[in-house]
């Protein structure tokens, strides 16, 4: 038997699509509660959208979970949610879409932080960008109020990460997620930005511009519905979504009390790589990022050690800087003790060396010619000096 | 029986020494050869020193540790240089001392760096503090080329660790050395430079009020005779004894090809805590700290770390910062959701901001009375707004 022509299937596989029922209920259901309810991710897990929307629907008891329900659930039109979104450009993914990212799938086994949790009932897309092939996504973020230095460091782990071939994934706020999108747009690579609202929306104003590239370029995703405006808890449960979709999470620059620190939290709860830029330990933007890397997460300095640590493919191991190699590396310990023993700034006899050395002066006189030929002493009269290239 | 009291165990203890044998032999065998050469440690701990000294003084060959010794060790007269170092208020410590630390005897069990190693043949010692009596020394080092930023934190380390009672152990380089000897002064607390060269003498000679201070105050110790001079190498073996002495190793600033890192490898080779304060990653100062961290090393931030790391006596456990707790922080999700859905300009209706938080308007009602009986919004006509305490 020969096996099925790969392209076939991969071809079926991308243009697989969930249900019509399955989409319009889940998008429904995501209208009517806040993203990361568990209680509804995990309802909706066990018995399935479409059973939890009739329920809900007609009203019956599930413990508790939403009240006024049937009324606003009536009052909703998904398929028509749906039509306006697509004339905006906007998609919707459920999980059984070829292009819904499996990475999200792991957030129903990771336990609850704050009482959110779960992995989202659906995804709003926009953006050229297939969430299902991202090449190793990793997730960029830190402190909106960053410094200069995060800034710059952001950006070059955004573009190092572009290099490399892997994807930015972060939010829209000032600061590092602007950086780090920057970076990777500068180093020509795909970027991605998870928001707390509604994709046609832009929070903060200033970065419509940005967040329209990225949707000419790239992917802006969220698990609201376009018109939802940004809250703060919006804000936590979307840290999920960014720690979800990365391979890894670096943070670099978080005061301690910054939000990064709650994607930071998602990306331990889901037992993937979490890095941390250090920065001064007076600087209030790295304290918090200090903490992380005193309690397990790795220390990383640039791009480089980034991709390594999520295993960016065809990235290769990194080289530690050493410095310059220098002749005197190469000396043999004793060698180095009598090259030590020859004075800066005049000449000096072997004698003196050889006490200076605290080596008797036969052996001195030995390794004083070996120095010679590798070009490290000079002679001077009857004394010796150090060379040019020793100095 | 009656136990011994514990004041005349002790009183005999301090007073009880090698004899001077032994103590004339170690002086004349540390002045034939250079420091740290593990050969002559080994031979020095497997036959005694005064059996060595004579094998030497009557040439017989032991493997060709050192050549023209008999002429050399002849000319030496140790009992002199003794009588003349108590002159300078110079004493020589050998093992079997009660002043000998008892730390640097690990130094014969820890292997070699660099062909470097073994503890040393004796301690030459200028100053009032007891060497076998340091309270908790911890060891302070970095780069000679500090930035303000290294010098700052070496600075408050030093204090903090004077302040808990603890001694500061370093060089007596420029930059950080100077930095941690300074604010373990300015914390009135003990210091104690480790030295590449005679304690008699100051190098850096601009560092001469500091270790004069020292040597009124503190102690300045050296394995080298008094008038020896500095050598590349001899930095190199003198870390050894800097980590030697302490409990653990804090790493400021260093540069890839810093001596504090060969501080930091005999600090690992000892099992002892090796600690690193991170900075900038575009600083060349930080750059061979952060490869520390990455290879194993605890980041502190600050005295209080360290001291909780080498187990200060008395040091609590460190609280980790937590900027300030806002009433915020009291309140359960759906408070929390329902308090970010009321507008921060404006007043707006129940009804409005039930659909906001995406929760049903009786809930909201009840949750929005909750909120006001904490203080975080207030009643404004038949509407709500934020409350100058929640914005």
């Amino acid at each position: 038997m020969r096996p099925a022509p790969r392209t076939g299937a991969t071809l079926r596989a991308t243009t697989s699509r969930a249900g019509d029922g399955e989409r319009l209920a889940r998008l429904a259901l995501g209208r009517l509660g806040e993203p990361g309810d568990p209680r509804l991710a995990s309802l909706v897990a066990e018995l399935g959208a479409q059973r939890v929307h009739r329920h809900l629907a007609e009203e019956r008891d599930l413990g508790g979970v939403l009240t006024d329900v049937a009324a606003r659930l009536a009052a909703l039109d998904p398929a028509r949610d749906l039509e306006r979104a697509e004339r905006l450009g906007i998609r919707f993914l459920v999980p059984g879409d070829a292009e819904w990212p499996t990475g999200l799938d792991d957030l129903d086994h990771c336990g609850h932080v704050q009482d959110r949790g779960g992995s989202p009932l659906g995804l709003w897309v926009r953006g050229p960008l297939r969430l299902h092939e991202l090449a190793s996504p990793v997730a960029v973020v830190g402190s909106r109020s960053a410094t200069t230095y995060g800034a710059e460091v952001a950006g070059e782990i955004g573009a190092h990460l572009a290099d490399a071939g892997a994807t930015v994934v972060s939010g829209a706020a000032f600061g590092i997620d602007q950086a780090a999108h920057r970076g990777a747009l500068a180093g020509r690579g795909p970027t991605v930005a998870v928001l707390a609202c509604g994709v046609d929306r832009a929070y903060p104003v200033a970065h419509k511009p940005l967040l329209d590239h990225l949707a000419q370029h790239g992917a802006v995703v969220s698990e609201l519905a376009p018109g939802c405006s940004p809250t703060r808890l919006r804000f936590l449960t979307r840290n999920r979504l960014i720690a979800g979709l990365s391979l890894g999470t670096v943070i670099v620059e978080a005061a301690v009390r910054s939000g990064a620190l709650n994607t930071a939290h998602w990306t331990e709860r889901l037992s993937r790589p979490l890095m941390g830029v250090p920065g001064p330990v007076t600087s209030a933007q790295s304290q918090g990022v200090h903490q992380l890397l005193r309690t397990g997460a790795s220390l990383v300095t640039r791009g480089a050690e980034v991709a390594e640590l999520v295993g960016v493919a065809g990235e290769h191991l990194v080289t530690e800087e050493r410095g310059a190699v220098r002749v005197r590396d190469a000396l043999r310990p004793r060698e180095a003790q009598v090259l030590d023993a020859v004075p800066v700034h005049q000449s000096a006899g072997a004698d003196s060396i050889a006490r200076t050395a605290g080596i008797g002066l036969v052996e001195v006189q030995r390794l004083l010619v070996r120095l010679h030929e590798r070009g490290l002493v000079d002679r001077v009269g009857s004394g010796w000096c150090l060379s040019d290239a020793a100095r």
